[in-house]
């Protein structure tokens, strides 16, 4: 510590247009939320807000399942805590893996000490569930695995077929929504998802910290009878089922203002209804898909399987990713995000979810990336984007 | 779901005067961080804001140390973060007992796989450092772990001469001061502690939702030897390393407006000073104190411990614990906690804290709390709380 004091003024962020594959914007009415008054964590009037929450959640999932609660930390917590609460060491597990977010399923439940099979696919490609089939039959694993919309390369998942395979071999069917739930379908209970997970900040809406999950009563048996603890005491669904339940057994300090960030975040998706919502993001992925398009862009997802809440796009030969985006970014607010992996410099990933899911936002989108590819030279028709943006959004 | 819409109004929460063991009230201008414009994680003004807080910490930690980062969950997180980075399955662990938020470090740890040793102390009481010494020679531990603010029971630990011990003996030195940092003294390059965490929503003045943490170069040569991965990858400190610092490897979608709000919140701890916070959570915890036993109430911890931040008291006999909260709450909207374990029903936790710790909230809190007495048929000289408090508060 040097003894003369530096001066740290009050933060002052830039206003932002967040396209990227989440954090969205914010409703205002979310936004209000973050500055009500601080509760405590045991305090009875917080407790009407958890239940709300859990009411809301139940809505989003589409499910009747009653173990339905909220881990205390972001996406990646949701990953780390559905693995954790139903597997066990030396338990097998079976993940389909075809982008970043499925491969971090491999990492992290054999951190826990599962033995993971894994059934690859090329990125941009969906899952093929005879695949799927092929190694569950082989290796009867207790959970199978998948990534419902795999944002690092902008493909949605298929699950029903992968769930009835998963079920009649006797396993857990584990789903990643964080990138869907919210913006696109995820009918828990028609789909018979055992432990579905999601993130509060993309198609939901809310700020990033906090992870949705529901377990169905198959899933729910599996722990109870459990032999071992969760190897980590924070995520453990045990106890947090008792203070987000009735009983209200303290077991952390809850993150409030999230809470209560969350639970508004849900009231809006309710009051718009979930098949508005759906149509919402269905209608602007598909004016930006036209317009990036039109713009002689090439689109790196199979569109058979293109993902409605990311879309992916390769960037054109000659093009500085980093440019592109720096000038998105510092001359219009624009956030959107670049590729993962071997993609690094090579994709970009643009997000339609939640509050940012406008139509406004993809016409400016469309403009101004427009102007910054003419910048490095790739010839893009006048206002080609926007028109065929237009024509979709009629 | 049933088909008939539910109505949910937007929240609505009350106003609370915050004086339970945290959350505690916030100052303003972490209430305006709270509605700053949203940003992605992989912004680089989010990477400026996330420099300011890392260097804030090392102030308020008062360390040089150079891995200093927020885990992204609550004091919990901190906790299981802490020993999971440095403790391996099969490693031995000493933990010095007096309360539950030592008890849980004891899961915390065992359900890592360590071999944890216990050295117990009665409620009330700091751990003996004879009886330390005494276990660290007989296991020869990996880790010593203590709390230094014993929420559950009101004492302050003595953590020298255990630091000390765990040294003498090639121990690392783990430390929870998450009732602590920013409101007591936690010298954590003078005490040469190796893993120090705390939590955002105590003395710090931040809502809940995040876990600093600080380790010695002696704790980071012990994760760069590891044999194993950590279990949970949520809290790999060697990935959040790699967000935190210049790499800015994406590990998880950080929870941008906590750290907003935790920066802001060491804005406030380093403008106003460590030692003048040191100060005004002592006066207003002596003013308490004085007031609490000039009406006759008995407080619970060794008054040679007696933790700053958190004053126990016992729930004199013939008076309804709960009955005086609900009082305190819902008549003038004051939160103070109850006892945990065996203490639930017979002791008040009530806790200076952060911008909670106001010497208006103290004569608030003693004139409130004598009408709740009074009305149990408690008998409390009048006014006298407040009397005594004034005459510390001068």
């Amino acid at each position: 510590m040097s003894s003369e004091k530096r001066e740290y003024a009050p933060i002052n962020p830039p206003e932002r247009i967040l396209m990227a594959p989440g954090p969205c914007n914010l409703h205002p009415a979310v936004q209000r939320a973050a500055i009500a008054p601080l509760m405590g964590h045991m305090d009875p009037v917080l407790f009407q807000i958890m239940d709300d929450t859990v009411d809301l959640l139940r809505y989003a999932f589409q499910t009747e399942n009653g173990l339905t609660l909220v881990f205390p930390g972001t996406g990646g917590a949701g990953m780390s805590g559905s693995f954790m609460n139903v597997v066990e060491p030396g338990d097998r597990v079976v993940v389909g893996v075809g982008g970043v977010f499925a491969g971090r399923m491999v990492d992290v439940a054999s951190r826990l000490g599962a033995d993971v099979k894994v059934v690859e696919t090329p990125w941009g490609t969906a899952v093929d569930p005879e695949a799927m089939r092929q190694a569950i039959r082989q290796h009867q694993p207790k959970v199978v695995a998948v990534v419902h919309g795999e944002t690092s390369t902008g493909v949605e998942q298929p699950l029903a077929e992968i769930g009835q395979i998963a079920h009649e071999h006797g396993a857990l069917y584990l789903v990643d929504t964080v990138a869907t739930l919210g913006g696109v379908d995820v009918p828990v209970d028609k789909l018979d998802i055992d432990v579905c997970y999601s993130g509060s900040q993309k198609c939901l809406g809310a700020p990033p910290g906090l992870a949705p999950v529901t377990f169905s009563e198959r899933a729910v048996e599996v722990m109870r009878n459990r032999k071992t603890k969760t190897l980590d005491w924070y995520l453990d669904a045990s106890m947090l089922e008792k203070y987000w339940n009735k009983e209200r057994v303290y077991h952390h300090t809850a993150p409030v203002l999230m809470i209560y960030t969350l639970r508004e975040a849900l009231r809006i998706v309710y009051e718009e209804g979930l098949e508005a919502r759906f149509t919402r993001h269905r209608r602007c992925a598909e004016a930006l898909v036209a317009g990036l398009q039109a713009m002689g862009l090439k689109l790196f997802a199979d569109p058979a399987v293109r993902l409605v809440s990311v879309t992916s796009v390769v960037v054109p030969e000659g093009v500085d990713d980093g440019k592109v985006r720096a000038g998105l970014l510092n001359e219009y607010g624009i956030e959107i995000a670049g590729g993962l992996g071997a993609y690094r410099g090579k994709m970009w990933r643009i997000g339609v979810m939640g509050y940012s899911a406008q139509p406004k936002n993809i016409l400016l989108l469309l403009a101004a990336l427009e102007t910054m590819l003419r910048r490095q030279g790739f010839k893009v028709p006048d206002g080609a984007g926007v028109a065929a943006a237009e024509m979709v959004l009629g």
